[in-house]
């Protein structure tokens, strides 16, 4: 077991790593050639054209103002300056309540850690039941006796852990009410007070029966002329525009080349660069870059013009899916919150999500697919968290020295050597595992995009669940109990429902030190790493050598990334469950877990303030479930208290233990009553509030013009810009992204073709 | 263990037993004397006035036509003559759904059993498994020999029953769907065909929140004119009725007495009756009986309409929920289905069940009410499931020889007598549980009563809900693992989840015989006393010779019944439990379950036709409770065969069997999703179809004077029959019930005062 100077040591790497990012951030991004991977908000925001410029020529690229260097850490209480209504403002909700959560964990943990370590601690340390373990030769260290271990079974002093359990269980129940309180309301606010928008009149229709007799558009429309025929307004069919998709990505791909080829050629005028048409361009004929490119380029507009009016005119590409607009958001909310027709199973409607929300691919699939598909997830997921690690091992296997010499005999002699081989011994089985664990959450993202879910959003969410899933068996309880989850999960087939919180209860406390790690590396370095941006930095400066020509250019060439719900959410969950369980056993992690918080509050804010970009505006939807993965930590943290205090001949206790996950799922059961309606419905009476005042404010309103194409396919909408031919000699022309006050996507009525034929 | 002998034996005296209730019967029935009691329906319905008479003075109350004895058994053919839809039209949907509950069982053991005859029979008979046992002195039975133990361990004969298992998995999952189909199908086409009806139109609202501004029918009407303006159109207050409630019950008593006072007067015409004021009636002073009753009967009379006035005249008894009447179905139906304001805990709003399926004590209970009461519910309900035991044995250990000796000397020569002493020692403990089980569905139901369900359809669903809980610990598993229900819990939480189904698995054949006799106790005696009616009987002719004077006295006395889902589909579904979890281990079983299922079948579909009067319609609502029920002993009886073949040595089978459970849970959650909608909403189109059908037949009708007082207290609607003191006049007033053609409550609209004060 490590000692306190173990972990003294490891927190001083991780100090030093951490405060070395810092460093590193705090000198990049005051140079004038980075402002573009630091700021890229304010640029998308159009409050920020180019760099900022402080002398001469070479200021254009590197800061020379050294005065600037001294105030480096200027950023943290810049980040926390802004209100929380200006950010709502600047960033969106779904932005300003992803940062709550970690100002939750600093609610919820600061006072139980002050409560911890003025009540608990004491009561651990003054005990000697760690001593009997010296007969043993059993070795522990001073954070164990600061542990729950450190108590002789059976003692009266037990009641104190009991009564923490139940001050940590109330305390964080108050907290995570309040919130869910604050959040409801903050939702519904911002609903209430938002601009009119195309997603708050129209309803997502899927499943539209096929009928011989008429075309979908024809259904749709009688459908609810006849079903809301004082509501119902027009709508819009959904096309099957994969082709068109891949079209458009490739011609960006050509154009990329295209682009590096010209750039080539204007630094180089001399001669004109040469490709090679055969494999990987590196063999085979050899032809002029530029004609090359710019003839696929040429063609493959051609092909994109001819799809879409082929998509446009013909009906046969429509899918039995359409996004219906009413009248009136009253209309909508009704038709969104009702059943139908006779079966349920046919003209499902909902909340249609935002137009740049909506997943499109998924939009056509039948409900009986649906429902195949996330049976075959179900299984593949399970197979997944449960047996990941038997191709890992297999490739391990096969990626030891002797496979690489077999595969690759030329590189025997470098391998041989013994440093080298020594590195690729050590590293080369941990690489396969840290390769998947890379690749997990887009695994995962692609699995909630099989199952067929039709908005971001929502995927974003459900892969968070899986994810956090995943950690929860394959790291929590992987470390806590050794051994792979399939082996866990057998042995507690083949243990009592009661014997299970007993075996996983008793390793807590001597896991502790393993977490204090574990949060020191993925928590501390992994949050100052973010703010580096180490990896946009790099690609942004790739790109702007080879393929930037133009402002516009630059500005695709920015990628200012978004929050990634799916993979932060299910990160900060893991510490919520730490915290939790560690709060009543061994208090020493709450200070690591309360550092972590704010911490990452801090980056993430100034982040969301200058980096990020969401691509939707989901008005902080995810929140339900935050609030249950932190109740479902803490209802664990309780039956693994009920089970080690079991084991330590305190079972007097365990009837009032088991009085605590009853109340908390209760408590959960009552939350969800009251608040997740705000989450999933739009009440009635909000609905006509808004309609009123906008039938006050502006009579004459135009909504069909305003809803006209507003969820076409986006490539229909990107067609109607201008094409990258012309785009050569516009080199001011105005960005992609017309930035508004809030949220923003392009919502400005474009003039184009009737997408399904006039109905008689 | 029993043997084939001793299960002939048993048989034999049920099938006597029920015989001989069957023959009663069939010689009752057909006496003019009982007519009202084999025959209530037919009055109700106004078909039968009064008795078949067929002869002189005797012949009215005996049937001397000895031909018609010939034909005792005639009901049968009769009850199965009349067609389904006849049958709808007659009894209302609820009867006839309930009886194809009888059918499903006929269609899913019936070709299960034909299978497991000619294929497991002979698998299980031709083995020497059970020889064995001879070498220890276990002693077997034939019955035995039929049975899955039988098999030695580890036969490969084992395959058979895996394949019976799927055989019955997928034969019951497709019949439980395909009824799932029509039964949905049905309640759409009875809800499609029927007449006009007030909770059509009418939205159950509850938790209106309190306004020190407003009346709270001020604040309904203002909300729905606001929220709903183009479709509100009336609404009904809800009053606190429950003084009334009580003054009427009284007065209701008070009048029986007054006319078993008068009835004896009549009698005996010479002394006036005489009644003892002191308590129960044995001591005291003497009065008038007929005076006396007259006086208190035009005191509560005055009392009654008093209080009626204060009701309708003032607003303090008005409870916060209200009737809120639609000008359409459509405007109902978007009102039950969709959330009103931002708290979902306010205006909540739900389908109105029928007016005389609402329980008025229910609709004032607020929403934090409502969750406590749950709980409470929730808590007393676990109790009286695992320690019922406890104050019955207490109940027997005071109710011996010794303690009633004690509280009853003068009984103690009495109670020496040898023989009385055994029955006495013999029958006492038992009394109290049978008591006890009695009363059981009372109890249930007054916890649902207590736990705030608005409807009585819905108390007798979660009542029935409850019971069958009850019965499945207590009788299934209380008589397979032997010991208390809490013992049972104990164990199994100290087991391993892999044991649980061994434990159980195990002892299931040997349990065979046990089932076998209770099935012919409690199911082919039990259905066969049901059609006896004794209870209804005896109390018919009670009321008849004392409180009966004029003909609506009779019709009054008249006691129908209901079908009692409560009761009856618990046990039912008890049935189907043990035909699936024996169908696979011992086939035996299965044609004492269809026996019970045929008799059933024939006997309910009888007392359907000529006796129960449905309280309400629900229209089948209860569908998805029973197909839940069966899917749940499916799935129970998988798991049980695969615990047993895990002990059998036929391990290898395990994961085949371990994939049946999962795909039933598919298959449930899929025809939850696909059908369940059906019972819980009402889809738009249905309700636009009958709205634009009514406004072609009916432009002009007065929907508003039609749903005037639809949904008053059932004690105002009372008030408006002429009063008790006429009643004495009007000899053949007509009946209380008035029969409309199908399902029948009065509706026809009463001129009355509007129950709440005219809103500006």
């Amino acid at each position: 077991m490590a000692t306190i100077n173990d972990i003294g040591v490891a927190a001083a790497i991780n100090i030093v790593t951490a405060l070395a990012f810092l460093l590193a951030f705090a000198i990049f991004r005051i140079q004038p050639v980075n402002d573009r991977v630091y700021f890229p908000k304010w640029y998308l925001k159009g409050l920020r054209s180019s760099s900022i410029q402080t002398g001469g020529f070479g200021s254009k690229f590197i800061n020379l103002d050294f005065r600037s260097y001294i105030r480096f850490l200027n950023w943290m209480p810049e980040a926390l300056k802004m209100p929380e209504p200006e950010l709502v403002d600047h960033a969106g909700l779904d932005s300003v309540v992803y940062l709550r959560i970690y100002l939750l964990g600093l609610k919820i943990f600061f006072p139980i850690a002050c409560v911890a370590f003025t009540a608990m601690v004491p009561v651990n340390w003054t005990n000697k039941g760690l001593d009997r373990l010296r007969h043993y030769n059993i070795s522990f260290s001073d954070i164990d006796k600061l542990s729950l271990s450190n108590i002789p079974n059976g003692s009266p002093r037990f009641w104190v852990h009991l009564c923490m359990a139940y001050a940590i269980t109330f305390w964080t129940c108050f907290i995570l009410k309040r919130e869910y309180q604050n959040i409801a309301l903050m939702r519904l606010q911002f609903l209430a007070n938002d601009q009119r928008r195309p997603n708050q009149f129209t309803v997502l229709v899927r499943n539209i029966p096929s009928d011989p007799h008429e075309s979908i558009c024809e259904l749709v429309e009688h459908f609810f002329k006849v079903n809301h025929p004082d509501h119902y307004l027009t709508f819009q069919a959904v096309h099957d525009a994969t082709k068109l998709s891949e079209l458009v990505l490739t011609r960006k791909q050509m154009q990329n080349l295209l682009d590096y080829n010209i750039n080539k050629h204007m630094r180089n005028q001399s001669n004109r660069p040469v490709i090679k048409m055969g494999f990987l361009g590196c063999c085979g004929e050899e032809a002029d870059g530029i004609k090359y490119y710019t003839s696929v380029v040429e063609g493959l507009t051609r092909e994109i013009s001819e799809e879409k009016q082929r998509l446009r005119t013909g009906t046969k590409s429509i899918v039995p899916a359409a996004f219906v607009s009413f009248k009136t958001r009253w209309g909508a909310a009704v038709c969104a919150q009702t059943q139908q027709t006779r079966n349920p199973t046919e003209w499902v409607t909902e909340w249609a999500a935002e137009p740049r929300d909506i997943y499109y691919d998924n939009l056509a699939l039948p409900y009986v697919d649906l429902k195949i598909r996330r049976l075959i997830v179900g299984v593949a997921y399970f197979f997944l968290t449960f047996f990941f690690m038997i191709p890992i091992a297999f490739v391990q296997s096969l990626a030891n020295i002797e496979g690489i010499e077999k595969a690759f005999p030329f590189l025997k002699p470098l391998i041989e050597v013994k440093f080298l081989k020594s590195i690729i011994q050590g590293f080369l089985p941990g690489i396969a595992l840290k390769i998947f664990l890379l690749f997990l959450p887009r695994i995962l993202m692609q699995m909630s995009k099989f199952e067929g879910f039709v908005s971001t959003s929502s995927l974003e969410r459900r892969a968070a669940t899986r994810f956090y899933m995943f950690q929860f068996i394959n790291v929590f309880l992987g470390s806590i109990v050794t051994g792979t989850a399939f082996q866990q999960l057998n042995s507690f087939l083949n243990q009592s429902a009661n014997d299970i919180p007993k075996t996983i209860g008793v390793s807590i406390p001597m896991k502790a030190t393993f977490f204090i790690t574990y949060i020191m590396v993925d928590g501390w370095a992994g949050v100052a790493g973010e703010i580096l941006r180490l990896k946009p930095l790099i690609i942004y400066h790739l790109k702007n050598s080879f393929l930037v020509r133009t402002e516009k250019d630059r500005e695709e060439a920015t990628d200012p990334g978004t929050i990634g719900f799916n993979t932060g959410e299910p990160q900060i969950q893991l510490y919520f469950l730490l915290g939790l369980v560690y709060a009543a056993v061994s208090p020493i992690l709450l200070p690591f877990i309360l550092v972590f918080f704010g911490l990452a509050f801090v980056v993430y804010r100034h982040q969301v303030i200058n980096v990020y970009n969401q691509k939707y505006e989901s008005a902080g939807k995810f929140w339900p479930d935050v609030h249950r993965r932190v109740v479902t930590a803490l209802v664990v943290s309780q039956l693994l208290l009920m089970g080690l205090l079991s084991t330590k001949h305190a079972s007097k206790s365990t009837p009032l233990l088991l009085v605590l996950p009853l109340l908390t799922i209760g408590f959960h059961k009552h939350c969800k009553n009251r608040y997740q309606p705000a989450f999933v419905t739009y009440p009635l009476q909000e609905a006509m509030i808004k309609d009123t005042l906008d039938r006050i404010r502006e009579p004459n309103f135009n909504l069909k013009a305003f809803l006209r194409d507003a969820y076409a396919h986006p490539e229909f909408r990107v067609g109607e810009d201008p094409e990258p031919e012309e785009k050569l000699e516009s080199d001011m022309s105005p960005p992609e992204l017309v930035a508004t006050k809030r949220g923003s996507w392009r919502n400005t009525p474009l003039p184009s073709k009737q997408s399904c034929r006039d109905i008689p």
